[in-house]
């Protein structure tokens, strides 16, 4: 299969899951002599999960179409890699939601948290297993040959976006805020051309 | 028509409905003492069916692309019978909600399960019917000519993989757990190259 | 701008609004008693609805490319009034599900069952007023040049598909059974590739 | 990376994002005695705010791409501002709702109209600082060199269309019904072919 169906459809999934992010803020129920500006107030969490997950979900693509187009043709195991990756983030509105339903709350707001930088975790991590496969293993299916050691450095700082979000996720344990602000700093730091210096570093 | 066009609205379609899925999965209300963990472990069919689903419409896109890939040109035959096969897939976010609220049900469960797998079953007959309708009756339009031999291999292995749907179907009767974890196994089934050997070997 | 963008975001719209209509299909909540089967056999207007708009919606696209199709390039009046027309079709999943929850009540299925239908008659003008602008101000931009006849035939058989509809909403004041009917009796008609003599036959 | 698969995610957001704002849309439950036809000429906010935003996310899809097919290729920070703008279009959707169904309510009526016109004002924003970047930073990546002159005249238009949603926005204070007035009237306004002369003219 040539790869521009896959980034098609690759492309459909990750617009769509981006795009339903928006369904999880809803307009407020003011109570009684509550105002609209403090009943928005008040969902900030869904607000900040927002933005974060949006920006997430829009590095990942970026990275995506990086590493797909270095490949010439998919076989059957990138395309199941591929779906794997693609659930990890087909799933991320519903991650998001939890996470800013629980924030806040004294019940539930550690699992929340380790649940939301877990899914981005998982999402990493799924990444790399798709790039090891990619320039290890199907190495010959490149469209333009790459050394050993560019092949290398790519998996290493692919690995390496690992980390941050296995930290975010252990600290869950001590903080749900600190889980949300750990993964939004992750977000604009990737997204920042300036701070990761280029397409390239950017990449999980 | 090119066939190009079908694709991409195919692709925006299965697309569309595979990230649908996740609005299946809701943020759990809890109970008064109730944990979270508690909460969402209650759910657990509601992620059995979403990855169950959600695996089987990727591989049905994969042989999708695969069946279309062998055509040269689309015809009204064609498009129409391709509109069921969308709407049978379409139709997935809901039997998956119907079978995750209704699995452990004293009342419905069979009935649920049944239109569950049921649903897969009626995605592979129009499948089949499609696939027939291009390798025998319109074998002239395809890209590449495909020998009898071939084309009457890939039919076999078309329609046998309507049997194991029908089968679970059949099975809803004595448990709704059965059919969900033929579903399941299936989708992993097809899914791992290894398991199937290759695109070709994992189509329906 | 070329017509593949315009073709592509057409694509987008009119797959995620013929997707969206599966929110339209609930999990029926039970009373006390009542059985599954039950619960699912009294929601029939919705998969009723849904399949007609879903078949409906199927062959809009299908024609909307033909005629797409026969442009070379498109401009700010076609963008525009292609926008009119994606409106249409956006709005229908609302259509549909005011279709289904009314076609029983008998307040207000006349005016339900006149907006559901009217829906339709609404898309079929705004597909004529496209294709007139197409065919008669803007047939310098064809791909192919086509003769007067030829596009008066066209012209003729799209108006003349305006004409089922408007005919279904008037009888909307008579029934709302009678106007469902008419409606799938137009999706099943237009998609039969025998009915109603292939792709160019089929078209509004 | 080519602009094509950066037109494909916006394409694709965007078509996602317009399409889900039916599902603002409810269909509406009767109080005793109340015709349909009263319930849904009650409704009426919602379909005013449906038919502005449809039409201002039409034209700025129109917009995005005489911006983008003025590029060759796209680098990080081009992605960057994109996917700020993409995600000030996604959330629409919700900045829809609120408007309509706070425009009547004497508690939240300024407010709500100020974030929905405020949407929009960011959204032209973003618009303009990419087409800034692009015209000026990137001009060298431009497909076909523009005179200064020529870039300047794009960067003015584009930057005028802030100006009225700034305004939108500031008389907000005064009355939503004034707010939602004037973001309709840009909308018919940028949409019309005749009014805005041409495609060029319709930039924001």
């Amino acid at each position: 299969m040539s790869t521009s169906r896959l980034e098609a459809f690759s492309d459909g999934v990750i617009a769509v899951a981006i795009t339903l992010l928006v369904l999880n803020i809803d307009v407020p129920h003011l109570s009684f002599g509550e105002t609209l500006a403090h009943g928005l107030a008040q969902q900030w969490p869904v607000y900040a999960a927002y933005v974060t997950s949006f920006l997430t979900i829009g590095i990942i693509w970026i990275n995506h179409h990086a590493m797909i187009g270095r490949l010439r043709e998919a076989d059957h195991a990138i395309l199941f890699l591929n779906l794997l990756l693609l659930m990890s983030i087909a799933v991320l509105p519903f991650a998001t939601k939890l996470m800013a339903a629980y924030l806040r709350e004294n019940n539930g707001q550690h699992l929340a948290a380790a649940i939301y930088s877990g899914s981005f975790l998982v999402m990493a991590v799924f990444f790399s297993i798709l790039n090891i496969h990619i320039l290890l293993v199907k190495h010959a299916k490149l469209s333009e040959p790459l050394s050993e050691e560019r092949r290398r450095q790519i998996l290493a700082r692919s690995i390496s976006g690992v980390v941050p979000y296995a930290i975010a996720t252990a600290l869950a344990l001590v903080s749900s805020y600190l889980t949300l602000a750990i993964c939004a700093a992750l977000a604009i730091f990737y997204a920042f051309p300036i701070a990761s210096g280029g397409t390239e570093q950017a990449q999980l």
